[in-house]
């Protein structure tokens, strides 16, 4: 049995998630019929709404409407039933009453349908959840993928299928948005087609009872139509069904609820827990998800995936003004978009485009006099020297330029490139430059009126090139050694679940987890001869007893000894303090350490309410305590990941050397791959101080919860 | 003479920075008539364009083409020279070539104008810095306000005036613009027109021989047309002018060059000095600018001060959308906006403007089946109730509601309650959404389309009302006593610039900086009898020689002396290893310092070339060496600012406590405040580590260079 089914088992997954055949997608977006089940004729009704979306949108198929009462809505012949009707059906749009829904779902199952989507809502959110396990049982049995129920619909301009209630005016594209929220993207929906956002699919997820993101963003992963995947989320239901989603196309996450107070308010409006999150960021970077900030920046990072990939760091900004010029060579810094830097081959290449006053030291400044001409020439050097990895275009409105024809331009010189290396534009002006910005944006190249979203949105293609050619991690985690298990079950057997220190170190040392030098001494004469004989000075000793938890209290702690000598005389001092101090204790006896330096670091696992088991990785001492400083993956991890793990804490840059110290990496990543052998066994670690240094890493101090 | 006037005779100002006569800005933007030198008839030259703009814009004065050759120009009579105008002017706008400008400003000189925009370029930005210096010149004998030259002229809506060759559509409002770039405003000056944000006056500062951001600002404070002050800057030319700006109201700066790239970029774009961006920082905190990070949120920030000032913290956050309302409140929490939190009062008092599902937790969710009535009432008491300070409201588009609808409520609702609380507005949707923006920000109530921007604007509101109702910090820094500037002269007696540990440590003692008990023995006897009679074990010992720099190379630190013993056989090994590793050198002594445990810090002071002396402040150790974790103030500065100094770092809450460690805050704030009593004596002080504990702050190791 693989860790990972242990983990299942033991987090108790009794949903869906072993359902593993898949349910067919292309029923909702591909439809050869659909049916509108409560298709109405009275405008402001979602029945009517939807169907009229429908037909305007210029749909193709069978389109059906179902209302029991007319004999035609909206021009096309209703039925009184998805059963009665004769064309063929591969997909059902549900807005009746909820009583009426199931019946219905009957109906459609009967008649082949293998696509609902369940716009009704009164189940789960207001609490009727027997009714939506219901809905989800019969759409399992008959193979039926069910969207929803409690949802706005959902879009497919490549089918041109608008089966939804809100605008009805969408710009094509190649953009799959799964949103949580309906009214948020009811509302996005305009802002995009306003935008010139070209959409391929809008999917609002509902109450997700059966269809949910891991199962549209693998069905989009294999769908030519789609290039990235937004997604808007305020919770996980499922977070390990979750964390096996497989991506294969950039997909960017816009997580709401990360402040306390929102995951607060993200609870009480989706039902959805919200859980840390420090543990959902986490998730997305071992899904290896982009997180946005705003939806402004998410569809900036969605919309760069028109554009190739880089093929290497080298950019390069060609400018009218100076100053957005500095401030985009600003932002480039702060985001770690390198610029070309060769003064030579640049003043070479792009003199001969701009005035004498003109500067060749990228930023390209053709300055502010430049017209179509200054553009054109200097474009095309940056579209087809191969040094040239990626271009940054700026422009400033000015009188002697009309912004269209500069867009004109800009699009004839990249189509004629062959489109092989990425440039956004940022263009700052009027009504003119709004112009010009919406017809790159319809030709296909990302257009901003402000220069950081231009950059924003070339580092969002950098990130993703980083992510999608990674090496495979498969992260195949060994179970505990034997040993290890007859412990627990020993500790356990005696009805003990906080394990004493020298029972914690031995089991991560038998898990591979490097530790100090170390031994538990009965008596003196033992922790004389060990010290002595392993030459361990200087050392510390701490008392072992179960019934002691916090040693430091009661004067169970001794750093720094020397000697013999002063072993000597801290083994009595600390004798006579423990037992003045707890009187009942059992003293088994106790633990020496090799006292370590180097840099302190935390490793920590516990178990997360909805991802389950997850290790936790922080610097020491204040950077803990006082900037809470840490990064989480979720259990199975490999030790790639473990290594980027590392360095996603903010202050990564000490472990790189800092003093005189200097972290030893590939120690930590064992010990952040190793402590997850123990995830089915226990319910917490916490190694801290992890001690590393040049030589290596070393649990010097640790603490296990069964 | 004042530390200040030290200061200004020490950099050397030779500039007008001393005449103080302040120039006649009202002539600049209230003229009675105008004079445009170099009008044209012919479309496309600037001589057009600036006097069509002035006569298309509506300005009400004299308007008086000045050409040579034509009789009229554009319908205006036109005149050969601005002698020749009969009528008053006070303004002249001169766009004719360079080697002529002198002789015209000569003229407008002799007709009495007392105000000239030099549009023409070729002066100091070509090199041609001479020519500039004469214009300067002849500006101020005749006391002349002569902004440019190199610039695109200037706008002042209230007088209706369009100075410049801009775009003609301006929207009217009350921002003032200041911009050291052409370029950028020109197309910024089209793209507030398209957002409706309002201007009153856009200034284009070119080359700033005479007019510049000081002046600007000071005469802005007393303008009743203008809200705030937006300032693009890419450099200042004279710092300590600069930092005497007094400001009355919110200045908004958004300066580029923050990376090294881009300020050497910005270098070669103006010619002006870019300098650190650190020191940059440290002068806007200290001049109590607002720094923006991109000349969108800029704007969000200015349009902001339409708005009255919040009189409390408390924030309601009125939606009908449950997703935003959570995103907006995730933002809150990042800037620092509170949100009201008192669930009783809230239901008591929101319940009946919702449905049953809808939420009183703030935010408050009116949810999306909420029209026109559930925002009016809401908003109705989110304005009126005392207990709310500010209201930022947020919408969704739905299909229900029209959004101009809701737009129109909130003006309404905003008007009846006096516009005495600060009321926010996101708004998310499609091109119905942007109309109700439009709608909004004509009726003077910022509105946005992300939620983001709506926050921000908010907090710029409470930055600047913490910033307005600081109480005066009018730095009085006293002069070095007479015993530290005989100390100094001696030693620069003998030809030496860089003081030793016992010499530093005692003039910054008598500046009033703390130190921890030392003393400078020069035998091993003296240090004995010290170290016993002032008990100061643990002891730190250094050698004292003026050769000897870095001691610890030689041998020459010796630390944690518990004892006489000790003290004695260290004492004794250090004068051995000394005078093996330099036997040339000339050994005075020791240094002892007792050994202070607490949380290193380091005070610096230097000298940049723009601003003068400067004081670092920062944590020590590895928050300098890898975080580079360092903030600055210009001297003079009071207890008051060095208070704010201390707080800006980012590892600021180190100082509030930390594993029973806690920082001395005011000898902190002294410390800051007595190094600059030795700004116009030495070059650098570096006193690294000022360990600070519960009891007080002690430069433990200090570096004075002359």
């Amino acid at each position: 049995m693989s860790l990972s089914d242990l983990l299942r088992i033991n987090l108790g997954s009794k949903n869906h998630y072993d359902n593993n055949h898949k349910k067919d997608l292309d029923a909702v977006f591909k439809p050869k019929g659909i049916a509108i089940v409560g298709a109405s004729s009275k405008p402001g009704k979602v029945g009517y709404q939807i169907l009229k979306n429908i037909i305007d949108g210029g749909y193709e198929g069978g389109i059906y409407p179902v209302n029991p009462k007319d004999d035609e809505v909206l021009g096309k012949k209703a039925y009184k039933t998805v059963e009665e009707i004769e064309g063929e059906v591969d997909a059902a749009i549900i807005a009746i009453p909820a009583p009426l829904v199931i019946q219905t779902l009957e109906g459609c199952a009967r008649k082949g349908i293998k696509a609902v989507a369940v716009i009704t809502s009164g189940f789960g959110e207001v609490g009727n959840i027997d009714e939506e396990e219901r809905l989800k049982k019969i759409a399992d049995k008959n193979n039926i993928a069910l969207l929803g129920p409690n949802m706005f619909g959902y879009v497919y301009t490549p089918s041109k299928l608008n089966a939804s209630f809100g605008p009805a005016d969408i710009s094509q594209g190649r953009i799959a948005f799964i949103s949580q929220s309906g009214a948020l993207a009811i509302s996005l929906m305009g802002w995009t087609a306003l935008e010139k956002i070209g959409l391929a699919s809008l999917v609002n997820l509902g109450n997700k009872a059966d269809i949910d993101e891991k199962d549209l963003i693998e069905y989009f992963n294999n769908d030519e139509n789609v290039n990235a995947i937004l997604i808007y989320m305020e919770g996980i239901r499922e977070g390990r069904k979750f964390l096996e989603t497989e991506i294969k196309k950039p997909v960017v996450v816009l997580k709401v609820g990360s402040s306390k107070r929102g995951a607060t308010a993200a609870a009480s409006h989706t039902g959805s827990l919200s859980g840390s999150d420090k543990i959902y960021e986490g998730v997305f970077k071992q899904l290896g998800f982009l997180r946005a900030n705003s939806f402004t920046q998410a569809f900036d990072w969605v919309r760069a995936f028109e554009l190739p990939l880089p093929k290497g760091d080298e950019t390069v900004i060609i400018t009218n003004g100076g100053g957005i010029g500095v401030a985009t060579t600003d932002e480039c810094e702060v985001v770690g978009i390198k610029l070309l830097d060769d003064a030579a081959w640049l003043e070479e290449k792009f003199r001969k485009t701009m005035p004498d006053f003109g500067s060749t030291k990228n930023p390209i400044d053709i300055t502010g006099g430049s017209g179509i001409k200054g553009y054109e020439e200097s474009i095309k050097i940056a579209l087809r020297e191969d040094k040239i990895k990626s271009v940054i275009v700026l422009y400033c409105e000015t009188a002697v330029t009309n912004p269209t024809d500069i867009a004109k331009v800009i699009v004839e010189e990249y189509k004629n490139s062959n489109r092989n290396k990425p440039a956004v534009i940022a263009m700052v002006g009027g009504e003119r430059t709004q112009e010009a910005l919406h017809y790159l944006n319809d030709n296909h190249i990302p257009a901003f009126g402000e220069v950081n979203e231009a950059v924003s949105a070339l580092k969002a293609l950098y990130l993703w090139k980083e992510i999608s050619t990674r090496k495979k991690d498969v992260p195949k985690i060994e179970s505990a050694p034997q040993e290890v298990i007859d412990i627990i079950e020993k500790i356990k057997g005696v009805g003990r679940t906080i394990l004493m220190e020298h029972e914690a170190r031995k089991i991560l040392e038998l898990c591979g987890v490097p530790t100090p030098p170390w031994h538990f001494a009965k008596t003196i004469e033992e922790a004389i001869e060990y010290a002595k004989s392993k030459n361990i000075y200087p050392l510390a000793m701490k008392i072992t007893s179960p019934e002691i938890i916090h040693k430091s209290d009661v004067g169970g702690v001794a750093l720094n000894i020397q000697n013999e000598e002063q072993l000597r005389e801290k083994f009595e001092k600390m004798m006579n303090n423990v037992s003045a101090a707890v009187p009942d204790a059992n003293i088994l006896g106790v633990n020496l350490i090799k006292m370590m330096k180097g840099i302190e670091c935390i490793v920590g696992m516990s178990n997360d309410p909805q991802f389950g088991p997850v290790v936790m990785f922080g610097l020491g001492g204040v950077f803990v305590e006082a900037f809470k400083d840490v990064s989480f993956r979720i259990v199975p991890f490999g030790k790639m990941e473990a290594g980027r793990l590392i360095k996603d804490i903010r202050s990564s840059k000490i472990l790189d050397g800092f003093r005189g110290l200097e972290a030893h990496k590939p120690s930590i990543i064992q010990t952040l791959y190793s402590v997850q052998k123990l995830a089915p066994l226990v319910k917490e670690i916490d190694i801290n101080p992890l001690v590393t240094n040049k030589e290596g890493s070393f649990a010097v101090d640790a603490r296990i919860i069964l």
